[in-house]
């Protein structure tokens, strides 16, 4: 499919916008995102009946326009068909807290969870870990259990705040956008971004920690919506060039090294 | 081939269950079990006269239906042609031991084996080591040598009781389960377990223990048998895309970064 | 498109310096150094204009030899269409400090990222290390900001003196040299030897620190022209080979190992 | 090409061996010894008239049957054509100090020499470990220099002693043999050993080190002359199928993980 950029306040088409949706959980997997078949966004319906949520039993690598089915804000299925995933309040909840976001992503991408099982808190020590410049990463420890009640979601609702993301101890990641851009490049950045952090901290260097304004105004500079967009479009332009070579549904299987 | 799930309980056929034990190799290969021709599980024989054991000389990726040969618990080759495993002991001692196990698996698996080759227990830090909340992963240290003979093999059946796996200390792993997914997805839980265990542990940041109560009803929740077949049907119709791109009898092979 | 080798003193064709130096964004991609679409090189017009500098919102992966414009030092653009890269300045006034300089570039190569988000020196741990034995790679802290205008320029160009390369800290790296052959195998090098450096400090071994002048006798033995141009013809004819099996435009992707 | 093992004591055709011996090369590639153009293997010429040894300028992966010439042990080019690596004195002076040794190998594998930067004793965690059971690998550090005078292959034949390998601090390694398989094994192991214990080290785990005696035990069980022929033609059953799918003469380029 030749990629051409939706432009979603003007497009009132639901179809298209789950077409990029389904996009961003193939990019998604192709950056580190994969759990086997778990992880999964969704996006606020723009007639206010609730959330459309990836179904279950696919794998990030396998989502297409069709896997998604339409659930109220209390889980009710009202379109589609398919397995609800269980952690639908996490999205639920989450959007209902934060009339800012139309879009929500959870996953178990492994270099957010390892950080996340710490006390260690995101840094921006590179460009991706500026992403979070304004509200840093929370760490949600109230529980390890995944996201399957109401309640629950309330409090992960609440942990994040107004940050872009959320770390779940010992389980996963939750993420947010306003647009489709947004909500991919926040996963794919938190887990560029706790890459780092692992790699710089293993390797036992003494860390230089940016100024914390200066990196507010960095973030100004490097991420206005242009380079979101520009940035958007080379992972989407990149994920036709793969799936051109090897079709949809696997990821990229990479063993440890030759040795 | 298209993968259609064997339902064990109904099915009487071998054969049947020999190619999806076959796929359960080609499976483990891709998630970094291999190590050169090393790595076998085995199957017993729904007749009770022994165990169905992968031929050696053959990788993990290279196994498929025709590649087992029967032998009775004392080691003696009953049908099949083909090398016996110097470790029949394995798998016919943990069988013997184990009313409730069907399938035994041993390999290599690179994180695992780091684990194992030291005294670290492996902890329930994200999902994949939740598998193991109930029992854990006991470790045999008696000797690092291969397990070629019955007294070692009743030694190692011993040492896992009743738990899903056994780090056998400077060389290697046991993992059991009733059915083809269970034994499959407890080798692979085993290696991402340890592989995340390894990165949190490595980056020096301060590790989050969840609580064990906690954990097991974590296990409760997400890993329920409709949880486990959907992980199963995942790696299948991976393992058939890989195939269809790349044929059987390779392993994926990455050499160290571009760097 | 089969690699001949250009000889930059005779020829005076600028495109066939773009199409190699085309060719060098495409390597540094399979060398660790893609980022997105971030990363550029610079090669100064031989009619004493200004510099070629690769067009936005490319991917390195992704250029080609059309993919350039002409800027002046004031970054004014002379020639080409396409997007003028925020960071000229950083070429530019490399460039205007360096008469021995021909090509400039600049990316966020992970290992030398993480190298210089820190205050550790690299060292000449091994081969790739000692293409720095005489001026050793300077560290930038005067900032995190990306290097946007004039002044920073200046500062980043006192800052590399007569130095290959210069980290710039939690942000990425510069390098420089008098070919296309040289720019490309200093990129290539400092991340080789950044992921070095990292890899054996992470390990906690006690590093062997190699004698100073050795490894400046070193440097002379090892990196001779014909040594360099041997490293540059391989690594045009493995660009070759992938892009013969896979076009231009995807980075690799590997995804963290099966597990 | 199908491969058909060679018997190397019956077969006196040179060009066999140095078939197989190109392959080794090939598959020394995929296992991680793979730098640029570097690296190189040599046969003992069967008529005592010096060694036959990959020419230059050739990438691991590229060496095919008819890349090799025949020098004297004083260097003197004898048949073939190509250059002569720089570092012949390391394969010459190992073979006149040691009439056991038919193939010797040098390459700058990553791990191994990572290791081979430190004062780290190289130890048997796992199996791979333990092809060095009976005389360890000993480290080499009078110089960090390339091995390009007969001095200093005489002084690294010294070092390497009765023992398959020796570790060239901040340069790489060297790794020996009787027979192809030998010597590929070698280098293979190396390898996986030096990863395995970086893994390990670099953890923080407290390791278990096995007994010597046992470890010696170990390698008589598992590395008896069938299974090291069962391991090399499982590695040229890979080679077959990887060459099949992509031809000769590119490594599997892996980037670093999707983040």
């Amino acid at each position: 499919m030749t990629y051409t950029h939706t432009a979603y306040l003007e497009d009132g088409s639901i179809a298209a916008t789950l077409a990029d949706l389904a996009r961003a959980h193939r990019i998604l997997e192709l950056e580190g995102h994969g759990d086997m078949s778990m992880g999964h966004l969704s996006y606020r319906d723009p007639f206010g009946r609730g959330l459309w949520l990836k179904r279950g039993n696919l794998a990030l690598s396998e989502v297409e326009q069709d896997d998604f089915i339409l659930i109220d804000f209390d889980g009710a299925v009202l379109e589609g068909t398919g397995l609800r995933h269980l952690e639908w309040p996490l999205h639920a909840e989450i959007m209902k807290a934060r009339p800012d976001v139309n879009f929500v992503g959870h996953s178990h991408a492994h270099f957010s969870t390892v950080l996340g099982a710490s006390e260690e808190p995101l840094k921006p020590y590179n460009n991706h870990g500026v992403w979070f410049a304004y509200e840093g990463v929370p760490r949600f420890t109230q529980t390890s259990h995944i996201i399957t009640t109401v309640p629950l979601g309330v409090a992960a609702a609440q942990h994040i705040g107004a940050a872009q993301a959320l770390l779940l101890a010992n389980h996963g990641i939750a993420f947010v956008g306003s647009t489709v851009a947004e909500v991919t490049l926040t996963g794919i950045f938190l887990e560029k971004a706790a890459r780092f952090q692992v790699d710089l901290r293993a390797s036992g260097f003494a860390p230089i920690e940016p100024d914390p304004e200066e990196t507010k105004e960095k973030f100004d500079r490097i991420y206005p919506a242009k380079a979101q967009h520009n940035f958007w479009t080379y992972f989407n332009r990149r994920l036709d060039r793969v799936e051109a070579l090897q079709g949809i549904g696997i990821s990229q299987i990479s063993l440890p090294p030759g040795v």
